[in-house]
């Protein structure tokens, strides 16, 4: 969901691409994009194109042809990464989990330790199987073999402490139509300053001149003529993140952690499962289970065209078993959450799903209680 | 300019990347598109990034490594395509042409039959110069030596006829913000068959995955996920197609024609040369040479500071030579001509420029005998 401010900012007359109001604008969101990431990182910038962009970006620069790459993967993000990674020539060392299973924090630092590769990647909060990945074993692990850590932060960015500078995070992406409650977009990357110097290291020239790094940190920070930025997208991001410091980036966490708590007592109340354990949740993105005799695509077109309201399917190996729900940004509130409950109850029961109990209650029970 | 209608449209609700209302928006751009680029191509899509994304998605798709890639440059734009094929890893054959000299159409020939190349690229309109590159000679000694034409529309699309058809043009790609009078954000892009046929039998893997056409096919025409493209600019570009369209993309192009010569009436009564040759003029961009004694960068901030109007100046050999005063889509106006030239009248002024003779006479002069 988009807020209303950023939707207003949209219509902003548009300025040039070097315009100096457009450098003053780069610059709002650098320092903001620093804020949200909990980073002092310099490099902070928004990528022109999508979440995916972002990704392509942070493998293309760092996994350099023949390098040692490993991944850490437990769903369909995760997968991408390799996927990306192989393109670009690297040598993919996989510790792959089943999707929405935790990573052992041994078995990962033992994976890296034994493969000392130059990058390590994970998903910090796989959309694909609504599951939160722990930096800190990765990075410690990573930083001992003196590899760098990407960090995939799509749905976790504003919503969940992605904390880059604490969990020792080299370079994150993420996207702006999630915790951001932007359109999409951009993709708002930060790089630390180690990972910069193995950049400006790099021998071989990385292969997408529209993703370069160096060539984007000197059109932000050196505003040489690189490719025309939208300001326009740019307007919007700066109200999302405005709307984050203002309400402050923990309360912001929070809010979405409440709200998440509050729908999951009420998923449970129902009688349904949660896919991923418990203290392995996002906060942002809920993946209750389908519950036996339920048909996933009923339900959801019955939200969509009954109620406008869109969620999402399982995919891969959680086709047809999970719901994936969104609560984030903001959209995460707590009238939210028993409007999804409720219309979720609605729509399992025109399949002749009986609820265990009362969603409503259990929900308005723990917003209360965590209030 | 961002025509206003379009600014409404930004701020339209957001709909979800897998939305059934978001494909029926991409199939009517979709048609849209073939429209103004004058072509039957069904594979008529907007890739999700600015123009210069555009141009990578054209060079990563067709310049396999190793494949012998021929390029016409005679500017900035011409030398990033072969900038971006060498890293591809793609044989770069050059003909080059200083920065907004015509090229030969004889000579054009030759080298393409010299050479033979799997692929040509050459700039339609390069912003750079302000010069207009015809494709006909190039399209069809490509096509006698079975090589791929690749056209860069950035600065044509929507104010110059591009004719894809008509000009043996395969691969084609713009921006939003000039002649489609959006905010940048977005690469309009059409691919013949021809083309995607030699796409689908190419034997590796493109490397860029963000950019792999044949993935942006299975979203765009099969609906099955890539990446999160954003409904907010599909709105926007929907817009400013549909604003052409309404027009009648010939009457559009008429329009620039007229307020283009209108404009260069005026320069020429003022004293001032055009850099380029009288029949290769973009109608879109103008760059009128810089007078003797005069500093282009004084000129360019009196009129964005004193009359809050951007032109841009020349770079590369043409820095502090030329001025490039774009006058396009929604901007193309006979009132932005005559205003463009008073204000940039005033700004020479200041400088102890002396006129030569009544531009604005001899604009509306112009626009008289031209409507």
């Amino acid at each position: 969901m988009v807020a209303p401010r950023v939707y207003e900012a949209l219509s902003q007359p548009l300025v040039g691409h070097l315009d100096p109001y457009f450098f003053e604008l780069s610059e709002q969101v650098r320092s903001l994009l620093g804020h949200v990431y909990s980073t002092k990182n310099e490099f902070n910038i928004a990528v022109s194109g999508t979440g995916s962009s972002g990704m392509e970006a942070a493998v293309a620069n760092f996994a350099e042809p023949g390098v040692k790459f490993a991944l850490l993967t437990n769903g369909f993000f995760g997968d991408r990464i390799g996927e990306m990674a192989r393109r670009q020539g690297a040598g993919v060392a996989r510790l792959a989990k089943n999707w929405g299973e935790p990573f052992d924090p041994q078995e990962a630092r033992e994976f890296i330790r034994r493969e000392r590769p130059r990058v390590v990647a994970f998903v910090q909060a796989e959309t694909s199987t609504g599951m939160f990945n722990d930096a800190r074993p990765i990075s410690e692990a990573a930083h001992e073999v003196d590899a760098l850590v990407i960090a995939d932060c799509v749905t976790s960015l504003g919503g969940m402490p992605v904390r880059v500078d604490e969990n020792g995070i080299d370079i994150a992406y993420s996207c702006t139509q999630k915790g951001l409650s932007c359109p999409p977009g951009l993709s708002p990357m930060t790089v630390s300053p180690r990972a910069l110097e193995r950049l400006r290291a790099r021998k071989s020239t990385v292969q997408s001149w529209y993703l370069d790094l160096l060539l984007l940190e000197g059109y932000y920070f050196g505003h040489k003529y690189h490719h025309t930025a939208s300001a326009t997208m740019l307007y919007a991001l700066r109200e999302g993140l405005a709307l984050i410091a203002e309400e402050g980036v923990e309360n912001g966490w929070e809010r979405h952690r409440r709200n998440h708590l509050a729908f999951v007592s009420g998923i449970e109340a129902m009688g349904l499962r949660m896919h991923v354990a418990e203290g392995h949740r996002l906060w942002t993105l809920n993946t209750p289970c389908v519950p036996e005799g339920v048909d996933d695509a009923r339900v959801r077109q019955y939200l969509l065209q009954e109620r406008g309201m869109e969620i999402a399917g399982g995919f891969g190996p959680l086709a047809g078993k999970v719901f994936r729900i969104g609560l984030m940004g903001h959209g995460s509130t707590a009238e939210n959450v028993l409007m999804v409950l409720e219309a979720l109850e609605s729509a399992l029961k025109q399949q002749g799903y009986k609820p265990a109990g009362d969603s409503r209650a259990a929900a308005e029970k723990s917003l209360g209680a965590t209030v």
